[in-house]
């Protein structure tokens, strides 16, 4: 049972799409304290015991089990994803606690929202909105998987990708031209590793200019994506929020005459820094900026294009011109002093640190929201997730049938519906591959379901294990992106020893799509989870939710992915009997069925450990070196039956809306007869080869 | 077998004790590479198998096994002791090889040595040495215990704490005067909680001048000294490197007058800046510098201090006037342009981000050194080990028979014998508390027995649950000192919810005081390690070898703490039969004889996880408040005995330097007979209650 409790004049942020009265009950559960008159805003505290967890808040930093510290919401362009950090670039504002009554909360805010999880008291949580307009939902039920449907059921149905997206793809900042590009395609192809796309970070723009391409660089875009295509390579190019001020720049000159970017204090339209230098920001919370520069996209798609990944849009806000004068100003009246002494320095120091994303130039930034002039500051949240439903609805009036690959850095629930997130600029860290696992369910959780991180790690140098295991991690993540940073050593697949260990890797994706595809789209048509924590499945298994670092993906399959330096196997726990696999290829694995309980398991650096649910199956087929070329009518059906099992296969075309369809399911029926296995299916249009345990 | 091979003209470092002639063999193992002309160095090369591991390297980042990453010795004040970390604070060029043949590595040289251990080639160690003059010892032994032995007979005894510098130990940056620092010992003694001693930062000197004391803040010290050692605490103030350029600080007159310090390319005394402003850095390298500063920790001494933390002497240097004249000529340079663009902005962000520590200030700097001028950067890593150097020598004239603490943050092979080192400005950090645990083993192999981590963490806030699991794992470690930064959140023992689990845990440290100080004076009168992963003592058990979160501690105990947020149990494995002790407190625990293998065991908050080897003892007494007070005439004795058992327990005074009196040993013997322990002792000076499985 979802309760919706209004506080003060709700703001509209979009995010739920079932309408709800308000409830008249007070709210149970919550001790609610209004703050003094100065803070302005609402503290909700709720009581722990031993046993309590704390799920949800999407992309943050630690464990699944979010309990023991405290997070903060609000877009932040923060590179360093240390254990410090209360923010990324998400608000997140759900949590699902597991108490002696099971949970849901969501905090409908643009603003600031603190989840203190037993971190200022270990033993309470304390939920503070820094305003006094809010919505405030609880979601009751008894199962906590129940209350994560209902939530998806709250806010609405996920973003479905086009299937080439689930393909593996390569990203680095940046491939500055045709021949950077050719070459990694070369590196792929000629090594027969398979590949679905290539990134263009911010290079491939003139002058870092949206809708624009470097004509030194990419002479015939269009040209060249179609050349790419028959490859089956799709080209998937960067937006970023800001746009350049710059005389006879159609966006900007647009922008300005018909008022579509946010203003300053007095009207004009307000300018900070990011790549291109000065630039203008959209006021992406209003319909008509959303409008026009949704439709900008078409320049793109127009020649050929058909993704993107909107970026900077926290906003990312390196200075404003305001900001670095004052900065200035204060650096010389520091050096004005006739001694400049260490408190002058360390002053320095912290006045040229504090320029970058600061809250005093976002309270210079203002939008037109509902009518009103409102300040950054209050709705800061709601701006790459605008930037990102912008495009989105402007994909469905330029293709209205055809899915486009959109993500986006800045999020908020609610942007789950217009596209997915990648989790910024991690680190080639070991710690950052575990903080990618323990990330997935949560950012299910609040219906983000394409989503992924850099593998392999963005800033930092990576090294061959790293990348190895990090890669067998993201077979399974809907959005397996391969992403460096400028001046990191090169981390293609093609640039390591073990070319034959990387290329079972990636085959192995595409030989298990027939399975992670059915999944990614049942969990998005089903309001399902697609990661969750083990004990989500086991919810009786006291042991299953104490396990951090294992994940179900989809129903009938559990991970144990290795995330640790120099390690040769790992220990896993299994909530029931499971028949694991151990694979280092396609025609190259272990098999065995283990039972229920904690088992020690060696783990070579070149294979990937998973495991199937009795009674499960997992439909998979030949690989290929690209989505197009995949063939899915006949598969390997993978399982572990006991009795009897069924299976839902969903195979659609991949590229248009048409998701709902019956003839899209396939129902696999395994019955176990006398140690042998009958097979049944709903339709004749796929073959099954079984391979049942 | 200890062989050295001397490249160029070795430099003198007095890291060895055990003077060996160099060897007229070729050196095998490594393929040696003589860098171009340019680079002025030596490459070493050597080839990893699959198997082959790494351990060593003391101060350092990532887990006990190194292999996998590149690490550069170069003593750096960096808070930020991530992943990425390729120098710590510490220099520590010794590396054991565990591979067909075991090898000891040991790089004698003050400058930059890089120990890339298959990050650039997964299966290459390559040892680049930055210069031409430095001595190679490889030592040869079969077993990697007899390596670690070997590289101890070779640098030389581990420098000798004082018994009360192993009770629990309190600190902050900073308690400020008196009263604070009272305030601090009421919130232990009032809650009967053990304490030794208390710290003080760099705020209880006057403008952070070297060997002043703020009269305000501490009016009269020795006495006030004197009144806490009544209560059985100490005090321990700080030593920074820097001396303050003040007119009339009698420390800088002298320095400048007698020719004390570093000087710059002119012969003139080297202005550098850090917490006291403009400093002068003493040249420590020289003997009469040396012999200088060591006699004015004279001035504390006869206030009654026993102890001293030296600081800042990688060295930090937070600017050079030099260096900050040219940063804002750059500044300017780039503000002169009519455009500040994004390239300008960040290139001021570098240039304002690149002042501190930088190299190029270093390398203005200059030391007297073997009668030669020599740039810093050529012996950079010698600096904070002659500091400390300094102090222990003065200490030996001073008060030759006391023992007198002392620990340093910069550290060379070869300081060990002069002082412990702590490992620096770490952060409130699950990981960090790892990182603490990994770290201990390398350090022990490199001499550095008396040695710990901030407990608690030092930057960032804490959470009661991460102070009490760090501090369940500090019992084990030598210096067990909780400290944290300004501005963090108080972290003191008292300041938490749960005192009893705090008390039990800090009792549970003095009672183990007779087996933790027999095993750590044990450690370095006789060069064994105090700490050790735990293949060294199974080395045949190739599980053992992958085990990277458990440690040996001592000649009997095995522990497996508990590092990670809501955990509430761990897996362990046991490399022989072990009883299991589950501590909640002296008189409630669990006590298990559990199989070799895997185990998962459930680990409440508050209960400590250790394993007694079998047929070992562990030898307990009863806590008390300070080890001043402890009682050690009347044993309990907790062993887990299949057959018989020897200790051999170790007693002085804890204070004089009288280590090698053979009436310091007592020889338990329990030998079990049908069920029943017989016990026998050496010696009659002690009372044996046993507590046997």
């Amino acid at each position: 049972m979802i309760k919706k409790y209004c506080f003060g004049e709700s703001v509209n942020t979009g995010a739920t799409v079932l309408k709800l009265d308000s409830s008249q009950e007070e709210l149970s559960y919550f001790k609610v304290k209004k703050q003094d008159q100065d803070t302005k805003g609402y503290q909700f505290i709720y009581l722990m015991d031993e046993k309590t967890q704390v799920f949800g808040l999407g992309e943050n930093v630690r464990g699944m089990n979010k309990r023991g510290f405290i997070y903060e919401s609000h877009c932040s362009d923060d590179p360093n994803h240390d254990e410090g950090k209360r923010s990324l670039y998400g608000a997140h504002n759900f949590i699902l606690i597991r108490g002696k009554q099971n949970l849901g909360v969501f905090i409908d805010f643009p603003g600031k929202v603190r989840f203190d999880l037993g971190y200022t008291d270990k033993d309470e949580i304390r939920i503070e909105v820094d305003g006094e307009d809010f919505d405030f939902y609880l979601i009751c039920e008894h199962s906590i998987s129940e209350i994560a449907k209902r939530f998806r059921n709250l806010i609405g149905k996920s973003y479905v990708a086009p299937k080439w997206a689930l393909g593996y793809q390569q990203s680095r900042w940046s491939y500055k031209n045709e021949a950077e590009v050719e070459a990694v395609i070369k590196g792929y192809r000629e090594n027969k590793l398979p590949l679905d796309a290539v990134y263009l970070d911010i290079d491939y723009m003139e002058r870092y200019k949206d809708f624009t391409v470097n004509k030194k660089a990419f002479p015939d875009l269009k040209c060249f994506a179609k050349h790419l295509k028959e490859q089956g390579i799709r080209l998937v190019p960067i937006i970023d929020a800001g746009v350049k001020i710059e005389k006879g720049y159609d966006v900007y000159e647009e922008g300005v005459k018909e008022d579509y970017f946010c203003k300053d204090a007095n009207g004009k339209d307000f300018i900070g820094a990011v790549w291109p230098g000065k630039v203008h920001f959209p006021d992406f919370l209003q319909e008509k900026t959303r409008r026009w520069f949704g439709d900008k996209y078409k320049v793109l798609m127009d020649m050929g294009i058909e993704g993107f990944w909107n970026d900077m849009n926290e906003p990312a806000l390196f200075y404003s011109e305001e900001g670095l004068k004052e900065a200035f100003e204060a650096l010389d009246q520091l050096r004005a002093l006739e001694n400049i002494g260490i408190d002058e320095y360390f002053e320095m120091q912290n006045i040229m640190g504090s320029i970058q994303n600061s809250e005093k130039d976002y309270g210079r930034m203002y939008h037109q929201y509902n009518g009103e002039m409102v300040c950054h500051n209050k709705v800061h949240n709601l701006y790459g997730y605008n930037m990102t439903k912008a495009a989105s609805e402007a994909f469905d009036r330029i293709e209205p049938d055809k899915r486009i690959l959109l993500f986006s850095r800045a999020s908020y629930i609610g942007m789950h519906r217009y596209g997915g997130i990648w989790t910024g600029d991690n680190k080639s860290w070991w710690s950052h591959l575990k903080m990618n696992i323990q990330m997935m369910p949560g950012l299910n959780l609040c219906g983000f379901i394409y989503s992924g991180a850099d593998l392999g790690g963005f800033g930092d140098h990576a090294t061959e294990d790293l990348v190895m295991r990090w890669l067998e991690f993201g077979i399974f993540t809907p959005l397996m992106r391969n992403h460096a940073a400028i001046g990191t050593r090169e981390q293609e697949a093609y640039r390591f020893k073990d070319l034959e260990g990387f290329r079972n890797i990636l085959n192995l994706r595409y030989s298990l799509m027939p399975y992670l595809y059915s999944e990614y789209m049942k969990a998005i048509l089903e309001d399902k989870m697609y990661f969750r924590p083990i004990g989500f499945d086991y919810e009786e298994d006291e042991m299953a939710w104490q396990v951090e670092d294992q994940l179900m993906v989809g129903e009938s399959m559990m991970i144990a992915p290795i995330y640790t330096q120099n390690a040769k196997g790992r220990y896993v726990y299994l909530p029931s009997d499971m028949l694991m696999l151990r694979i280092r290829s396609m025609e190259d694995m272990d098999r065995k069925v283990m039972e229920k309980g904690h088992h020690y398991i060696e783990v070579g650096l070149n294979e990937v450990l998973c495991f199937i649910k009795p009674n499960h199956l997992v439909p998979t087929t030949n690989p290929s070196l690209c989505i197009d070329t995949l063939k899915e009518d006949k598969l390997n059906l993978w399982g572990y039956v006991t009795s009897e099992a069924t299976y839902m296969l969903y195979q659609d075309d991949g590229y248009t809306k048409k998701y709902e369809d019956e003839t899209h399911y396939t129902k696999i029926g395994i019955k176990k007869q006398e140690e042998k296995y009958e097979l049944s299916l709903s339709r004749n249009t796929v073959k099954i080869n079984m391979n049942i345990n």
